[in-house]
């Protein structure tokens, strides 16, 4: 029946199994007032409008739109965070999402030249530098090479910035919300780097950015002939303007920030150019003083969605789901552990849902809880053996001076009436 | 790289990696012209506006819409399909669309009785009949239950029905766009059901739903039991008022009728119900007066998406990419033909994208056109060896009085300057 059945699910199946016969034991409170509302509910015995009257027809939202009732699920920003003139970061309400996909209007935005709004008649995209030939493409051109369907998380660097020097931002939605993951489509980079011809001393490719930033990051030949997608649809349909409309690049498992939007110049050198966002931007200033550069891989990182400080816990003790997200820009994750004792004891999760190198994975963790406090922290581990480590284990090897690739565990505080706090523990 | 590589995909991409050679020399007129573009295009030279002006900040949209040079890609229906006073059908932008997710703003709707419009506060869903105890769930009760994530294709039993008496309707919206393919969360039926308690006389389930037409279907246990969802989200946010908001049933690989939206109730029996919409409506009368009834899986089909009537060729000889999907209520596609003569000779398409059981599958062939004529069709195989059937093999089998079940080979015809047209070969 699962579509990913792998040795782990079936532990973690085993393990859901046992719950469900604990749960009924001990969801008594749940399956007694299911019963009792079967009785006698009248939401349920007598006819309501919604049974009674013809509702509205197709032609009311030719592009759908969500329920009234959602209006709440949305992009959010923080004010303080960034400058005037216009906002330039938003968060991905993640505490109110499920599976794995993120639904294209709620993928967060962060732009440094606000979002530049293109025809794609009037888009160009060059390749120049040391190549054989020249060559620009219309998106036309573009829609005539192969192409290929990844999903693909993508991770700002700064996401979790905040956080370095301790709990400040209370939901996940700002504290892990610069991550979305969707279905790319587009054409390899390979295959426009074959048809320009890429010099034996081509080494690196800088890509830049159409907006009124002209975006630019350095990418290793190796990188971009490896899995770099020139995309131009997500989830299907083509890129939404904040997130590159008409083309982007995508850089899989590798900080946000590289994916260049509006893509309108692959250039390729011999060395790396170093730009404004890969020198004083995307480093990591450790306390020597000395700084980390070209850490580009996002890291083995996870976060539970919900209960979370935006998603307490409403219905009291018993049955209650506990769930999150991991992934890695090494590949895919393999195990994801959960503790409601702030790292003292583990249990495994069980991964549900389709396991896809460099895209988010949904965990689970069912629980009967007795209404004390919890300590919730999540740990994953990917394919490549890295173990998420805690914040203090960060700042040990790098100090706090960075906003930059903090993957580190968070800590949700759940107090005995189901409200949840950002905090840490030592 | 790939995140499928199956043998058939590495088949695939050797054929691919020719037509790339090929390509190139044959893709002469492609290369010229984007080389001789950048001599001198002044959309890549000159600065534009969206270069030197900053654009919109984030608080633009807290739930993101389409790029507005994307209008064009909605929903549309066929006046003449439906009745007054509403609409109740309209088709999903197959041609617009790449890779294997449907955005929820596109899904198709098809309903019976208008979008019911329910605050999930006030939604109940009963389980009753023959059980040990009758339970009625609230939302939050639902939200209790271990979830499952899972991506099905969903398709109604009329998609293509038009066509059973020939080429009709001008467009794969038309003739294959009451398809869409999500991702759900939900929870599985089975829990539900365990904990009522289906007594050993229970056979059967009535899915019923709470919108004004109480759409009811009759549902073996045996498939309540093996793969059904109680799904609440889709896509990773909640479902669309349209798809059945705050709950729908989701039955994988079964006809969409079955599906049922706004679901209010689950009766559990011990024979079907015979309901107008598995008597009257959603069986096959076939030729000599007798009707073949539950039928309910969605058998192998494919359609080519692009070129198509809404999708014709605009860019002249060379370099083409010829794509659609494919799926089967059976499990998984394991392979893919395309013909450009109608029929007479197939080459087998290369699958990209994540595989997944009742899913839709994507496929790509990549030809060098010479600008001749050509009579485009896919034929899909899955992996219960299943192969699509011709229309004319299904008409000697079922004769052209049904609606409902037409999985037969779509021909596209392709003229020498790139428009299109739905025919039919003999």
């Amino acid at each position: 029946m699962s579509q990913e059945e792998s040795g782990n699910n079936k532990q973690a199946a085993a393990s859901r199994r046992q719950f469900l016969r604990a749960g009924i034991a001990g969801g008594a409170a749940l399956a007694g007032a299911t019963a009792a509302r079967a009785a006698g509910d009248p939401l349920i015995t007598e006819i309501q409008d919604w049974n009674r009257y013809l509702g509205d027809g197709v032609d009311a939202a030719p592009y759908g739109v969500p329920s009234e009732f959602e209006a709440h699920v949305v992009r959010r920003d923080v004010p303080w965070l960034t400058a005037d003139p216009v906002s330039s970061v938003n968060f991905t309400p993640l505490h109110e999402l499920d599976g794995i996909i993120t639904p294209n209007g709620l993928c967060f935005e962060r732009h440094h030249g606000g979002t530049a709004i293109i025809n794609p008649a009037d888009h160009r995209l060059m390749i120049n530098g040391l190549v054989d030939r020249s060559l620009v493409f219309t998106m036309q051109d573009l829609m005539r090479f192969p192409r290929e369907n990844r999903v693909y998380f993508l991770e700002c660097a700064a996401n979790s910035g905040m956080e370095w020097r301790g709990a400040q931002l209370n939901g996940c939605q700002f504290t892990h919300g610069m991550v979305h993951c969707v279905v790319y489509t587009g054409v390899p980079l390979k295959y426009l780097l074959q048809e320009a011809g890429v010099k034996t001393t081509g080494k690196w490719v800088l890509a830049e950015g159409a907006d009124a930033s002209a975006m630019t990051r350095s990418i290793p030949i190796e990188k971009a002939l490896e899995d770099c997608l020139v995309a131009f649809k997500m989830n299907g349909e083509a890129l939404r303007p904040e997130q590159g409309y008409p083309v982007r690049l995508v850089v899989p498992g590798w900080e946000g920030n590289m994916w260049v939007k509006w893509l309108r110049r692959l250039e390729v050198g011999d060395e790396p150019w170093a730009q404004r966002e890969e020198t004083s931007k995307y480093t990591d200033l450790l306390e020597s003083g000395k700084a980390r550069r070209h850490t580009w891989v996002m890291d083995v990182k996870s976060v539970i969605t919900s209960p979370s400080p935006q998603a307490p816990i409403t219905h009291g003790r018993g049955q209650t789901v506990i769930t999150g997200l991991a992934w890695s820009g090494n590949g895919t994750i393999s195990r994801v552990d959960v503790s409601i004792d702030g790292g003292r004891n583990w249990r495994m999760a069980r991964l549900d849902g389709p396991s896809l190198s460099k895209a988010m994975h949904r965990f689970y963790l069912d629980i009967d809880w007795d209404g004390s406090e919890m300590l919730l922290q999540s740990r994953a581990i990917d394919e490549a053996g890295y173990v998420q480590p805690t914040k203090n284990e960060l700042r040990v090897e790098r100090g706090v001076n960075s906003i930059y690739h903090n993957n580190g565990i968070q800590t949700w505080y759940v107090k005995g009436d189901g409200e949840v706090e950002n905090v840490e523990v030592s």
